[in-house]
């Protein structure tokens, strides 16, 4: 067991759970390295939402609150570390959630459909259509969801399929904690944080969002002026960290 | 399969060959985590061997070949990457080798040790004793192994048993991506840089030492003018990066 005052403690636990729903085939091997990768750019990061990141935020939750059509894409790690804060995300935003994996098999659909559900989340059920410009299976998706969806939140999402969404004209929101990542620089607005700080935060943007709030949160920076303020606090970690 | 012009072919095949190991044990679940972090730095540092890497490297090569008796302690993750590679160092050096397993089973060691026999390498055995400064069952090794050591090189190392190694007064030299990890911090000399890259590259150095050279390499450099200059590569290659 990680002691609780451990001062990695939240990052150790994150790294159990999600071991452990790779026992269980909800998250894949590809799934840990992915983690690994988010962990090391969270070292770097400071293991804290930064301003920036938390303006992002805001602004995301204006984007999904004035969209007619959200829909959350949820894959196995996102399922795994964070299902009850899906849950609150979609209450806050009415937002649906679609189960969305890179490794794609109707076996793992439906272990996280049920993991999601459990927690409270209510998902898009159906036959999933080859309808997004990626090779089969990758293009799976739910026509009356991702597919019609006017704006799409992608946490921890592949580079190739942010891409095919803005390609579609929707508006992607990525939560990525690499700010180089091609989903980081491929989507409309990407939130430089990690999954379990981010989630809560556009919760409780959705909630406290003020009249006139959100016209001027999506008049805010633009997407590279993020990345380069996430890219400038990890260069400001890195400057004194051998001293 | 990944097209061998990707241009991220080698770390892809990598990630590919872990997760085959993981599915049979070899790998474990926080090895593929670790493997994710190691990943993001490589990528930090230019996915190449610095020059000051490649310094690093034919330092630990003279280490090595002046040691009586020099030992490679090999884990999982090492095993599935670069057995061979082992096995050509382990020539080229005279090291001995030895498992030494984080999450350590007696079913994990036997599997670790055939894969490397398959590849060639010769593998000590015999029955591991609690020898280590290090609770139970991390604090397994073999007594004519890395207990008797004077050199040991660890790739890929936990922090906690590197310094438990330099506590007994070894010289340990290791390899780690991250130059800010406790392991880079507490041993004698890191190597910061690619597994895969580093051994061939402490091979090719142990068959060209030149006479005396050993000696001259043996008085370079310290191990914190190692990191620093990691650092130093890593924020040069962050400045433009988004340019």
């Amino acid at each position: 067991m990680i002691p609780p005052d451990h001062p990695r403690y939240r990052s150790l636990l994150a790294r159990e759970r999600l071991a452990a729903c790779a026992r269980e085939g909800i998250v894949t091997p590809e799934g840990l390295a992915a983690h690994g990768r988010g962990e090391a750019f969270d070292y770097l990061i400071g293991e804290r939402t930064t301003e920036s990141a938390l303006l992002a935020e805001r602004t995301a939750a204006a984007m999904l609150l004035s969209s007619p059509s959200a829909v959350i894409s949820v894959n196995g790690n996102t399922a795994a570390l964070a299902a009850g804060s899906i849950a609150e995300l979609q209450r806050a935003s009415g937002a649906r959630v679609e189960v969305s994996l890179f490794h794609r098999t109707g076996e793992r659909v439906e272990k996280i459909t049920r993991l999601l559900e459990a927690a409270g989340v209510g998902v898009l059920r159906g036959r999933a259509e080859p309808l997004l410009p990626l090779s089969h299976p990758r293009a799976l998706c739910l026509r009356e969801g991702i597919f019609s969806a006017d704006t799409v939140l992608v946490p921890l999402e592949d580079g190739d399929r942010c891409g095919a969404l803005v390609s579609m004209g929707k508006r992607v929101i990525a939560i990525d904690l690499n700010p180089l990542s091609r989903t980081a620089r491929a989507a409309t607005l990407t939130i430089v944080d990690e999954l379990t700080r981010a989630l809560p935060n556009i919760t409780g943007a959705c909630r406290g969002m003020g009249p006139g709030e959100g016209e001027r949160l999506m008049s805010s920076p633009d997407n590279i002026s993020f990345l380069r303020a996430a890219m400038d606090e990890i260069r400001g970690n890195l400057e004194h960290a051998l001293d």
